[in-house]
């Protein structure tokens, strides 16, 4: 099978009418992707997203058309043989390399997920599965960047935590073939009432969640009213944790959590800057006996980012994101790295479409890496779902195990045209104020 | 003074047909820069530049365009009354900020350190001038963002510092126009012979330089017969450092640092990943009887990297980039903070034109932060300077003072004309296997 062509989709959604996305920082999202179609000549198409929230999506376009002159004209059977190879020749590109994380690892990652996307779909497998059936000895020699990771975890203990897991693999993946990864949802986007919040929870409880996120950030008192309103309207048994999307400093966090220790939560989210690995360790430390932990990576830009993390113990909970990296092989990476710490992967969610791509994840760690699924938690995001032919479900206030082929990425063509930006019939006639670079709204400061 | 338009230009230069600037990962570099010109309604023409190495110089071209529109229209006075207003407006972008550090902060301190180019234009200074001639106030209350950092350095801090060495000011000032920061160059790029670099060095010991750097990496063998040659060549009282540009991982770092122990070194640079705070903890740790001391920070993507290296002390020079953060904003931010840990801040230089921005770091480093000489070295490219009309130069070893006003980055038109990407007649008829993200040379693995 040979790649034929590409093309590139800078898909945008005006979320921000709603305010449905909104935290400290990301005042008025409008959920998009960078959407990429790899085409080939037996008909197949690799999808994959990286997922943004508005102005910039172009950016990384434009950085995914350029890496697209790189796969144009190869077989699939060059990457299924051995991944890496492909990952190096984006990742290590003796130019392009400097461009250093950010737009260009996002634009890497496209790349390869598309092809891992293909490559499942000419096996009929859902991703999950494909990554369930390799071989532990092909994913350490052949998917893994192991040059900056290998203090943190050597191929052989990456090795022997899949052979572990591989002894009951056959078990757990019976038992998730009937139930996905435990969900969790935000319910308190910053910009919404406490009705909406409450209603919002309502809904989710009917159908079986009882773990719920809030934004906070901007303000301690009125944050704090809202933690109580919550825990207040949740009981006491329910899980609820916080996010403030990076908004404070060091010391700043440390005064606000102090604050949230009566409410039994059991995470803080990104309360510092995403790669403040000695700031994660200063707040760890200082909170060592409370109820919660720190948890963060859904903006960790690279394997070391994560490897940091998670040796130091800085975070309890890791939140991997299935487009912020290079791809299944940065994923890989990171999931084995928390699994060698003992610490639960919680992967990231959002839109458009991020969520089909994160419960493959899920399921890959708690069949095939940790091999259980008693800590961890699959964000899931309940709006945009149906944007997909195959959208996530959830029930019972889990996943529903993913069916169809590759990663369920494909889009509705409608949905597609009509958000194509700036092209796009929901975009034409928007005036230019609430567009891209120029629709701003700066945080609070 | 009304910014009117802006002119982006991809600028390269096929600098891999000599090898010169190659290491071990980046092979064969076209020493490039993505160039802003931001026009005005009085004639001043505010330039700055992102220096890349080929390929993907039209990305960083990409975002900057985007950017253009939040200045194009405004006052160079709203700048300069608070120049951290425009830095929010684009760092902190609600929806561009999620684009991560990468190719959107170098953007984003492309539009900075050309805003700060037409500033000192208006004022008929160089750059160094300028910021030499700020009062301490104004930096810390209007050219900071101390959201990520005040855990390392307060503002309180970074004013006692800048009044400590305003006190001694006019002095140093005086000093420092006679003779500029001192100068080391890099001798031994890979792609070179022995006697290649020998006469290199030779060469610049006659203008003064005591001071050399190497390029090793690949095969601790021959790094460790070059390092012996050249410090045999160079006498046991002249400087030598060495540069790994990332190659290694923490452990295989330690390896080949060891062979290097009998040579005197005075720095070993990027031994390991950008951003591995905890590992160059490790390494410091390791090393801390030695000759030789970690340098880091030419890819430091963040003023929350440098925090971290700094107040750990992980690193014991100070590698600030005039133009992977965002612009003097972060810079300054840089400087301050090694200032408060007492590390030599010693700029990294490299073509094309990032020379012409480096010494004006130094400059206001030695003369207002710092206030000394001691320890600092800038480094010095020695090729490529003509492509501009004021060519850095030096002199006993030294920078020249830079008189120009501004950052003095005018380049002359024909050698912008011809070595635009890909229509200048340079790269017109080039073959596409030497261009762009095509020209693939991958590192050796």
């Amino acid at each position: 099978m040979k790649i034929t062509s590409a093309n590139v989709i800078d898909l945008r959604v005006p979320t921000s009418d709603d305010l449905l996305g909104s935290d400290p920082f990301h005042t008025e999202p409008d959920y998009s992707s960078a959407v990429l179609h790899l085409e080939t000549d037996n008909g197949l198409r690799g999808v994959s997203v990286v997922f943004t929230i508005g102005a910039g999506t172009d950016w990384i376009c434009h950085g995914i058309q350029d890496l697209t002159q790189l796969v144009i004209g190869s077989d699939l059977e060059d990457f299924t043989t051995s991944p890496i190879k492909l990952y190096k020749r984006l990742i290590d590109h003796h130019q392009l390399r400097w461009l250093h994380d950010g737009v260009f690892r996002m634009a890497c990652g496209a790349i390869l997920n598309a092809m891992w996307d293909l490559w499942a779909k000419q096996e009929g497998k859902p991703l999950w599965k494909l990554l369930v059936d390799l071989e532990p000895e092909f994913i350490v020699d052949h998917c893994i960047d192991w040059r900056n990771i290998k203090d943190a975890l050597t191929p052989e203990e990456a090795l022997e935590i899949l052979h572990k897991a591989k002894a009951n693999k056959a078990t757990r993946e019976q038992q998730m073939s009937e139930i996905g990864p435990k969900a969790y949802c935000t319910a308190g986007w910053l910009g919404l009432s406490n009705e909406q919040i409450i209603a919002t929870i309502q809904k989710l409880q009917k159908t079986g969640f009882d773990t719920f996120k809030l934004k906070v950030g901007q303000n301690l008192e009125d944050d704090v009213a809202r933690i109580k309103f919550t825990r207040e309207a949740i009981g006491p048994d329910q899980n609820l944790m916080v996010d403030a999307n990076q908004y404070w400093g060091v010391d700043e966090a440390k005064e606000h959590i102090q604050h949230y220790l009566p409410y039994n939560l059991k995470w803080i989210e990104e309360p510092i800057a995403r790669d403040d690995v000695l700031g994660y360790v200063e707040l760890s430390e200082t909170f060592k006996d409370a109820s919660f932990k720190m948890a963060c990576g859904e903006q960790g830009a690279s394997p070391v980012i994560f490897k940091q993390l998670l040796k130091s113990k800085a975070i309890g909970y890791c939140q991997i994101d299935a487009v912020r990296v290079a791809g299944v092989n940065d994923v890989m990476a990171n999931i084995l790295m928390a699994a060698k710490y003992d610490i639960p992967v919680c992967p990231h969610g959002g839109g458009i479409a991020l969520c089909n791509m994160i419960q493959h994840y899920g399921m890959w760690d708690q069949i095939a890496v940790s091999g259980h699924s008693d800590t961890q938690l699959v964000e899931y995001i309940d709006f945009l779902a149906e944007c997909v032919e195959h959208p996530v479900a959830t029930k019972d206030g889990h996943y529903v195990t993913p069916k169809a082929p590759g990663w369920g990425l494909e889009f509705h063509s409608d949905f597609l045209a009509d958000h194509t930006y700036p092209t796009g019939k929901v975009w034409a006639n928007r005036p230019p104020e609430k567009c891209g670079a120029r629709f701003e709204s700066p945080p609070k400061h």
